[in-house]
């Protein structure tokens, strides 16, 4: 066990089972547990609900910490906010903390579409909430945001993907690949057969790079963004702040969630059409990508908009990229907020 | 010896002797062998000269076959144009074809201002020619092109970097330093004591990769240009197209590239000060990044720009982000042809 995906560091989380679940690609989690971390009270008429998924390498906490809180406009005092972990985020059903037949890089398969249905499962069996007022999500969460409203389109009644798409580009996709490969390539990995992260700690150092690359912006460091968070130098910041962040987690996690990463992908839902699976969808729908966003860019988010009925295209502006889900650009997080109070009062 | 650096592949180039060249690093180059190619004839008052560096991985072969020609801006009809591979880019002293004592990882580290130098005995000692009417280069070419601007401001009439910058940016450092470690990282590479460069493939690979998620854009591949330049996939892509660039290539040859691209900075010759640098620069100058180039962007080179005196900034338009530089993009090479011309009417 890992003990960075403790109550301690992400907490406090609940762990639910949803049961059973078939997997898409034919393995199966004989008991999915998810961690679940709730903000304020369902109201009597359950219309208050707002569900938020996670996105690659992040957990609950991070949304706690950066999205919700009171005089926000994800705001518990009016809202009853489920923060889901993905699958494979170490604190939900992971690799890192699986049951032997299924531990480690025995772990199946599991697609964005596998984590929607449980979380689909622990919204209306376990808190019996047939509605969901708002799902927001970022990056993968926002994967999630979209499978969520083409899957279950007469539940979301509002939808608000930020820095995401909803069918993964190639470009995307190979970007996703050299991060896994970061991790891969170290002779420490041993196909998966390490005994702790820090055996892969090479190959989680050139991960961190890697998105340090991508995940800000060039106008990022031009502007000395990095400085201004407290890092002296490049080297500073990619050791301490992007390798400390990551270095801590289970490769086999990141790559758990890397692989649906790059399959996220609606037109499943019809053959491959994308138009038609957005089509489909019925929630009130604000596409929200960041400004300088390099893997998920506007320009990308622009043309999938444009396929959703009444939808609206509101980028977010931050220099610092897709990693300004973060929450370190508070103007940028401003900007979030009215957008999404503004989609909450529709 | 490496057969892809061939006079087949790459020629007609002559090897021409600078002498003994004293490296800015330490080192020493006994004999500094670069391979230039000419193009048109040098006119009695030798007023027609154009000097064209070369970037990573390239050879004066591109540079001829996208940039130089008949009706082109480089006329060979109307200049006498000299195209110099770098030092270590395999035709020129490199890694893969010094003598024993500094063959391969005993190379010793070369810098742009150890290049510019060289080439500044090639041009007065060899060709005889005191005044250059435009130094022309993309990419690492670009940064040849700043540091004789800087180096020697009243030699150059006119100076056109393209898609480089004088100083190199942490942002781009680190990129280059994911494609170092993409090869050195290959158990293959052996600390530089491979036999072949087909031992370092995966590593190649893995370099072939990051160029494609950096070196074009997000927008080339949602508008379908690799399957417009002949490649359904994106797997046919980057096997075929990119890893089949880079695959032939000497690791250790690019491995010299890089640590010099990452080290790029006129601001050496004045203590690191940048506006300093730049104000020595006496050429016009057209300033031209590439509009979707997501390593040297328009926003890092127009902050260069505006330290030059009299110049002018004139992004180049392309999806086809820093790697428009091979001339893909058939309307960007007009648009740069047209600026050229207008630079070589001043």
């Amino acid at each position: 066990m890992n003990s960075y995906y403790s109550q301690e560091n992400h907490g406090p989380f609940e762990t639910i089972s949803v049961g059973r679940l078939e997997l898409e690609e034919g393995g199966v989690l004989d008991d999915c547990t998810l961690a679940v971390a709730t903000y304020g009270e369902l109201n009597a008429n359950k219309t208050n609900a707002i569900l938020i998924p996670t996105w690659y390498s992040g957990s609950s906490k991070i949304m706690e910490q950066a999205y919700i809180g009171r005089g926000r406009a994800l705001d518990p005092q009016r809202y009853f906010i489920m923060v889901v972990n993905q699958i494979g985020n170490g604190l939900s059903l992971s690799p890192s903390n699986a049951p032997a037949d299924i531990a480690g890089p025995r772990f199946p398969r599991v697609r964005i579409g596998d984590d929607v249905r449980a979380q689909h499962r622990l919204v209306t069996r376990h808190f019996g909430i047939e509605r969901l007022a708002l799902v927001v999500g970022g990056s993968m969460g926002a994967q999630q945001t979209y499978e969520w409203a083409v899957r279950y389109p007469d539940m979301v009644e509002r939808a608000a993907p930020i820095a995401g798409t909803a069918r993964n580009t190639e470009h995307d996709f190979l970007f996703a690949e050299t991060l896994v490969e970061a991790i891969t390539t170290d002779p420490g990995y041993r196909d998966g057969h390490y005994a702790a992260a820090g055996e892969v700690a090479a190959g989680l150092r050139r991960h961190a790079k890697l998105w340090t690359v991508m995940g800000w912006s060039t106008e990022f460091f031009r502007c000395g963004r990095h400085r201004a968070l407290g890092f002296n130098t490049m080297d500073e910041f990619v050791d301490n702040f992007m390798t400390g962040y990551f270095s801590p987690m289970d490769p086999g996690n990141l790559l758990c969630m890397a692989w649906k990463w790059q399959r996220g992908d609606v037109s499943r839902h019809c053959g491959g059409d994308l138009a038609a699976a957005l089509g489909r969808i019925q929630a009130k729908t604000f596409v929200m990508p960041i400004s300088h966003d390099m893997f998920f860019p506007p320009s990308d988010c622009l043309v999938e908009q444009q396929l959703i009925r009444g939808s609206e295209f509101h980028p977010l502006t931050s220099v610092d990229g897709h990693l300004a889900l973060f929450g370190t650009d508070a103007d940028c997080m401003a900007e979030l907020d009215a957008r999404l109070r503004e989609l909450l009062a529709l």
